[in-house]
């Protein structure tokens, strides 16, 4: 039996464009009709609104968002628990910053009218009412979440997002002014996260015509930007396309590797692709040199010798967290991948990270 | 003061891959739920839909467009009265065709449920009702109709498109087998409609990121199309890029001139698009040996000396057609576009084709 082809949303409504956050007022006061309120999620790094004129009313919720970790289930459940205790539901949910906090939006967004714990709806097609109505606006450009129907939420026994067209937003901005404060570490690691899982969806197994043009372009744009002379609008683009690409493929042995780190380090999702990606010369040997490139250009230095110490029972269960990626790794490896990707191979690479 | 960023909206659903269409009769189950009936348009060169068991039931309408000429408004009008005059509301509008039939779909959905004559909306933003939902299945590539919204219709008056949200397709199937059996030359015009909007698209004053990096995938797809190896696949994905690079861009010189050879001859939208092209090096310089090439790889005629003998009125009422694309035209030539691109020189170019 073939697998049935996807039929995938898409974001409905996006707003590209240098100076397109001037706009957003006016966006929300279209959802506002005069009575709803907002609730905010902002990166920390962005101490408040003011600087992009954003209005933040007397009604409206402002969430400080921590993204020195990755969004957990637990504090998504503190999050809607508060909104719910102040009242009515919101009109909207913005959120605004980089991969952690969209994955914030979209969870609250799903978790205000669905029961329970976030790490209930961790899997596929889990939440079963409408969300409320959410707006995407990124900070910091390579996670693809903009685009995206996940949100990944490191919960008390698994890192695994809510896979559902209710995680998609209805609405991004898309403002390349917005990238322009970002420090360059966290510009790099996240931009890499676009080109590396871009280069697994190009490698694996899954890809057909339509991930290929997106993965293609997502690189074509990232090598610019970091290569040669990619403005902040073309990252931009390159993490939609990225984020485009896995609709029909999937990602791949970095990203299984990436989570165990994230699991163990509290090492933020780029980053960890990274350090894991450095190991993956067999698995991806046609873009290495152009990684490591990049790498040297902007003066990054990748972090080493972290798991040489860690516990047997730590290993075993990063060893279980990559397991649990099954589809990322038959895109990598094949049906047989099992037999290919055994719990010693992980081990090893592992071990020398 | 500065034009607003537009806020666009996305084909809310896409099934992308080879064998999709056998997906459809459950799509449209889906819409019938029970009772609803749906209205086809097919292109006249498939008879019917048996070859791909599309499902046609007994309360369905299904008319075959006569593609040989582009849509005009008051076979769009007829199209609406038969439906209104059958009964109910249908629960969907598939089209299933080349570009003019995707505009037929999009056209009937839309007059379905707004008064009056279809010539009364070509303009922006002009139908006030939610249409009737509606499903495009390109059966070749190239026009970007699966995407766009508009539809293009020729009136009494002129030849100017639907362009309003209301046009956009509520579901796409994009299956690249469909593209198998469609003529060279119809599969090369319709093609060169995209690689000529890409190209204009990047050497408009419009231009950004986000159209730039459509453009430039849109142009690479269709080169590897029609020079190198490309697929059907590439090639309903270039159409697709090419499509969505228009959003925040625009035409230019050619689609310009193409409409008053559309409006002169009766010739599809493609053809006058080549036929134009082939006399403006001096606008896109740096696309005509490429083009050239592709003309030339494929055995492709270009029809000549059409203008020749035309008499000064409808040499005039061309010139009129072109100067009434004024985006296009200021894309293409900056705001003076007035003063360099005249009536003297629009009909010069029109002799010589």
């Amino acid at each position: 039996m073939v697998a049935p082809i996807k039929n995938f949303l898409s974001v409905p409504k996006t707003m590209f464009g240098v100076g397109a956050i001037s706009q957003l007022n006016e966006l929300l006061d279209e959802r506002r009709a005069g009575s709803g309120h907002i609730v905010f999620f902002v990166d920390h790094y962005f101490k408040d609104l003011e600087k992009y004129n954003i209005r933040v009313d007397s009604g409206d919720l402002f969430f400080q968002v921590d993204t020195s970790e990755e969004p957990k289930t637990v504090v998504i459940d503190e999050y809607t628990k508060k909104i719910k205790d102040s009242g009515d539901l919101p009109c909207a949910v913005v959120a605004f910053g980089g991969g952690s906090v969209l994955d914030v939006g979209k969870a609250v967004s799903i978790m205000l009218t669905n029961d329970g714990s976030s790490s209930d709806y961790q899997g596929w097609d889990l939440p079963k009412n409408k969300p409320v109505y959410k707006v995407g606006i990124p900070t910091v450009s390579g996670t693809g979440a903009e685009v995206s129907r996940t949100c990944v939420l490191m919960g008390p026994e698994k890192k695994q997002g809510i896979n559902s067209n209710f995680s998609l937003y209805d609405q991004i901005v898309l403002d390349p002014n917005l990238l322009e404060t970002v420090p360059t570490e966290q510009a790099f690691y996240t931009a890499m996260d676009c080109y590396i899982h871009s280069v697994e969806s190009l490698c694996g197994c899954y890809l057909n015509d339509f991930s290929k043009a997106y993965a293609e372009k997502a690189l074509d744009l990232t090598r610019k930007r970091f290569l040669g002379d990619g403005t902040h609008g073309d990252m931009m683009i390159a993490s939609m396309f990225g984020g485009n690409s896995i609709v029909y493929s999937e990602v791949g042995v970095c990203h299984a590797m990436s989570y165990g780190l994230s699991y163990a380090f509290g090492i933020h999702h780029g980053e960890g692709n990274v350090i894991a990606f450095d190991y993956l010369d067999q698995y991806y040997p046609d873009y290495m040199e152009e990684f490591r490139e990049m790498v040297k250009k902007h003066n990054i230095t990748i972090r080493r010798g972290l798991c040489a110490d860690l516990s047997e029972e730590m290993l075993e269960k990063m060893i279980d967290i990559t397991l649990l990626m099954e589809k990322p790794l038959e895109n990598a490896l094949g049906t047989d991948w099992r037999n290919i990707f055994t719990r010693d191979v992980i081990k090893e690479l592992y071990l020398r990270m």
